[in-house]
């Protein structure tokens, strides 16, 4: 049955879905990725929201190395059916470079040098270059 | 010097960067567009944001017929740099069949209906086929 919703969804001309993750607790956009039709039909299975890597063109279950898990919450789709709205329970940090959010950097102004935002919550040298 | 901002972001083999836009006032993901440099640029400069329409191929300032219009607030880039996150006053209602966010149809699981979300804050059908 998760066809007939798969069916709805427009997938672009390299069958992919951009997927909006967003913190089910305090709204924060965390990121932006994109899902073919059976990564989307593993998220809606669920718990965790898996995505299509277009670098590594492979499944990524977010976190699954990381352990910074996103458990998929609600799904929305959007009226023009090519996007898909996903609220989450983040573990620690949606961000590799250790921000909650990949949305860290902030454009100030045209004239204005970038502004980073928010905290790291760990160093990506000790988590990943062990 | 929007130039150096603009050369920071990555657009797709179209020339587009997708856009998340979201309410400054609370939060909700309102819509997902796409933007190529020089709507970037415009939406850079305000007061509104302007997006590419790939099924029209034209500029697209959102709310120009409508007079649903998104004041730009907050711009952010995430750390590929190839999506960007726009905090908005919106007017009115984001989505042209009438909800506050185009995201309005939730997905209850597998084998369940969509479910509507929100109410309709306007009639498209009074609002556009007059």
């Amino acid at each position: 049955m998760s066809d007939t919703i798969i069916k709805k969804l427009k997938f672009d001309d390299k069958g992919l879905i951009a997927a909006v993750i967003q913190d089910v607790d305090n709204n924060e956009v965390l990121m932006l990725g994109y899902m073919n039709e059976e990564a989307v039909r593993r998220t809606l299975k669920g718990p965790y929201v898996t995505f299509w890597s277009r670098s590594r063109r492979k499944y990524w279950v977010k976190g699954e190395t990381s352990g910074h898990t996103q458990e998929v919450k609600e799904i929305y789709f959007d009226c023009d059916q090519d996007a898909l709205l996903i609220k989450v329970k983040q573990n620690i940090a949606a961000c590799h470079e250790g921000y909650r959010t990949c949305f860290f950097r902030k454009i100030e102004g045209e004239d204005k040098p970038v502004k980073i935002v928010g905290q790291r919550l760990f160093d990506p040298e000790k988590k990943y270059n062990k």
